[in-house]
């Protein structure tokens, strides 16, 4: 049975963020259609949420048990589950979901604690099945431009980078509310994810997909700021790359009058390459004793890379955003699933995540040791 | 039967640029689903082109006429009818959906001719159905939060416009190749649509609907600039506002470099309001003897109108782009459709998609005349 | 006698603008020197404004009729004279000096009538004498740039311009005080030059500069939006290059928010340019098919024209602004003064001073007929 | 004997990059006046130097001890001295200068090592007289309205800063060439002052100026990234505030493509503060829950703080300049002199420089011992 690939999804319900993002992503995608939900704790609300956007009763499940006992029975049954909840029922989600069959494509980070992480890589490693974890940023085709100029462009050497994730929506005690910022705050269904673990693994995930090259070590100051928060809500790093470059990390979520600031600037002997969440669809490289060029993405733009030609729905001048950076990572996943894997999938692969999740307990332990330098394992 | 409202499409199928752009627009929407197609004259195609997209063969259509019956014998039929075809084509499948009961969402300009657009609003009279039309950038939040404080956020009145939708992709002779360039540098199937049609009237729409005021004269030079192309793919004009206001409007296909350039300036008597195509999401607010400030979309933005907040999707920095403005025009037009008509559609109503023809002939007609200053007709 | 070449000035006293940015400009140009004044038509006043600036008193005269006369007949006398003041005494002090033997530097526009500018062109065809204009934007580095580029970087035909310089600071009828802005809209002071004359023969003049090209013909309409005023504050226009390109000229003095809204764009076949007078150290250059390239001053930008490099002073990234730009012009003349003419001056020549005023003219001209096409006579 | 202000320079002969910069900032600054020069310690090009800028042959001394001596003895003597050497020359020519009784005006670091510029202390100390450091960045009206804002605008306390002076102008070995960069990478004559020093310091005084307060530990890391360098040319830090805010800060010249690329963010609890220094005239303001604010300088922006406002000379959309910036610090050095103390002058103090120098150092031990946490020492 062809037709678009089915998925179904673990959390998601009313009120949450990242939920509708992921099904609005999808729908963009256009390779793949949301058959069932369990999208909430409360068997009411999952009910309820399913509705809302057009699922059957049946397919509206209570718990994501049942979701998956239910799913794999039938014959036009999900193909993946795509896990949106709270980080602490991350593992949980995907070792039922892995052990039953059930490719995973989670939201990140990977799990609330390195060990839990762990333990989802080893059902894969067990079942042979594919995790995939929703790193957006690695879906917008400036991104991927910047990867493939590194890599291909004769740059030379990375040689600085520095990336910093800020936001401000964390900036006052206050605002700590809302079905959103509640559990982020709350340790006990974050884990490890404050601030670094929520956004500095996006930075960090940058910085490893756009110099293609593997953070070796860093030294970290995290702390909460605002007075009676539990987990970290502002920090920096330094850190060294694998081929010898060094960098800068800031993520905060008490940068006040920040939204979503998300840039990365990456030094290479030849150019250096800036680029900005914000504006996403434009890419600064700026040469050595040449005018600057602002590269930008569109079905016309002949000089970019196949791989940033591959995630461009629109001719140049038409800006794509957000939700489509997620759409390709969604697309490329459902292709994944069917057995057609890109060659640079957008999706961060199950090692991507683990190394996010390796990150976050590195610069929690670099910050109580007083910014020690702590070594970052890689994957032997 | 509630769910998804459902609609059929004329035009878009293989190859095209702007069916799938109707179609991902639809799908961000979420309250609508794409039910059947008549995506080609040629009935391979148009199936080949609905069968890649999901849709049952049986209704995949070989042309409209057929489409038409079809769905209106259905239980399940669609609701209305979207068309994006070729120019010349819109009049003719509007009537004919209108004639046979359906609504119908209609891509700019309204037809090929003024005759035409006004044998459609006839349609439309004598049925008493819906017709909405596609000016992409009135769904964009910040051109909305622009209509917003032009109309009640004490800025006086609007004194001096300055407009400019300058692409490049027409700057050479060999452009006007390829499926896309090509019916639209062809007279007979583009009618009077050259830049002035196919682009000005987004810039006179634009102008229109932030302002609150209708354009009542102008004076215009419109040219083939690149020799041996029969429509016109540049010229400006200078134009009067109903409220003594005036204004300069620039449409060219010959700006080589520019993408999808149309900007628009509006000086009030209190604040300069600046809005940018392809930086959405930022709206320049430069007041009288304070510092500029830059309005940016959020659902965390609670500064914004109402009418801009409904529209936006995500949180503050999460760029949200051309295809969620699109979206934007589906959501509000399959509401309408269902009888819930938002206080401030996103679409273009059939005034102004007549009143669109009417500025594109009173170009060509002020041309001609040496750009003798030529009155628009308003609706009475 | 060597050393820095000296200059008097007419014009410019305590409460000017005009006067100490020429004075500043050039102190910055380093080859001349301020050595007499007649400051103001207030002897007292005259007197003060000189030595506050450190001018021996017997050379603060209190007319320049006495200015030409003493420095006439001094050894260490002036070189030449730069005039800053109203408009409408621009020609009998040029004239006067000419006449005495003195070269003239002469603030914008050349006079206040066209009959005015006119008998300046006599005096300085009957003396043999150079007089030059200052029309500060041609001193900027990326002005000179985008020169040259139309000149000879290949890049085929202009094809449209658009030119706009919006300022707010007229945009209410109290603003039309203070000692600058009151001769400015006094028409027996300030001439034909409301804020086409004021700053729409810089637009004008830019058209031209960079496009190296004559225009040819234009349609305008210019008024006063602000009830009250007695001198052009608004107004448009549409024109014709000389080889066959079109563009659009805004000049108007009631946008709010705006401050010294300066912004050219020039399409050429090959290659769209774009500069702003408020970020003047970058020159936009969007080519067909290829990243945008951004062109930035400096004197390590070997990349660029000698006549851009020649009026750089500092390594690349460290901002020149206008002061630098008049400096250029300031340099330049007095270079000229001494014989040493560069192959291209940044002051602006007596024939374009004179073209300025006729494009002013014309452009009241028009406005009268109704936005009429007016031809603009060339220099034979 | 009033008139402007004399000054006497030491350094700055032909080739040399910051001399002429003092000398044209001196010019712009209106209130002093090069009266004498020690340019060079090549007597030849020494007087070949000053004549070329219009100095009397006997002014032109060939040594900074035989101008001392000379311009002591005259009644028209200097009355202050600018120092712009090498490194290495500033604490023996201060020291000289000083003990002469001449206040000195030096180019940053104050000196080429701790102790050196604790001997230029020790003799401001002994004489009295009034020593300034050149922290150019300091004199930018938008730099001092930022402090305001921060001082006393109620934005609560500082808690992040992030700052990054990134250049690329020794991204390559062969760039090590020519006068201005090979004294610069020759510990000899640029003592600690590598990139940390170079532009560290002034990154490091930007921070200190804006925020009003101490940095009081860091941890860095700096190196010579281009093979066969002798002093760092890369770094980064992390820092503390004596406030309990946190930072990081990158000095780099092997960025390549950047070119002077200063840049600060100061994260108050109710805003957010953004400078660059290519973009000078532009302060970004974001306050929670608002929209952005761009504040811009000019004569007319009767918003800006009294201390900005000192050091604007144009209405709003004039740009100023590094020229300007720099000619601010000299017009108030040469107003203290002769007695007049602006309440914030834009130079940096004595303390300040010797701040800039244990910061270098600091640096330098904390590199050292692997990025171990370093405390500054505060002026007691």
């Amino acid at each position: 049975m062809l037709g678009p690939v089915r998925y179904a999804m673990i959390g998601g319900g009313e009120g949450a963020f990242i939920g509708p993002v992921h099904r609005t992503a999808a729908a963009i995608a256009g390779n793949c259609r949301l058959v069932a939900g369990a999208f909430s704790s409360d068997a009411q609300r999952a009910r309820r949420s399913g509705e809302a956007i057009g699922l059957a009763a049946e397919r509206c499940y209570a718990s994501f048990e049942e979701m998956i006992a239910g799913e794999r029975g039938r014959s036009d049954g999900a193909e993946f589950i795509a896990i949106v909840t709270p980080n602490h029922v991350h593992a949980p989600a995907a070792i039922a979901a892995l052990e039953a069959g059930f490719p995973v494509l989670c939201d990140k980070p990977l799990a609330d604690t390195l060990a839990a992480a762990e333990s989802i890589a080893e059902a894969a490693a067990r079942t042979g099945l594919l995790v995939g974890v929703t790193h957006t940023y690695t879906g917008y085709p400036m991104v991927r431009q910047a990867r493939a100029l590194v890599a291909g462009g004769g740059l030379g050497a990375v040689r600085r980078v520095a990336v910093k994730y800020t936001q401000g929506w964390l900036a006052k005690a206050e605002d700590s509310e809302g079905k959103q910022a509640e559990w982020r705050v709350d340790p006990a269904r974050s884990g490890l994810a404050g601030a670094f673990g929520d956004i500095g693994t996006h930075a960090f995930n940058l910085v490893q997909f756009i110099t293609g090259e593997r953070m070796t070590r860093l030294s970290a100051e995290i702390r909460a700021a605002v007075p009676g928060r539990r987990l970290d809500d502002d920090g920096a790093a330094m850190f060294h790359l694998e081929g010898g470059g060094r960098g800068t990390l800031v993520a905060s979520q008490i940068c006040t009058g920040d939204a979503n600031g998300l840039e990365i600037s990456v030094w290479c002997e030849e150019a250096g390459l800036h680029w900005r969440q914000e504006q996403p669809n434009s890419l600064r490289v700026a040469r050595r004793g040449k005018p600057e060029e602002i590269w930008t993405p569109g079905g016309d733009r002949n000089y970019l890379d196949p791989s940033a030609m591959a995630v461009t729905r629109l001719p140049s001048g038409h800006p794509e955003g957000y939700f489509e950076a997620f759409a390709n990572i969604y697309r490329d996943f459902a292709d994944s699933v069917r057995g057609n894997v890109p060659e640079q999938p957008s999706y961060a692969s199950l090692a991507d995540g683990l190394a996010g999740m390796r990150f976050i307990q590195a610069a929690h332990d670099s910050s109580a040791a007083g910014a020690a330098w702590v070594e970052l394992q890689g994957d032997e």
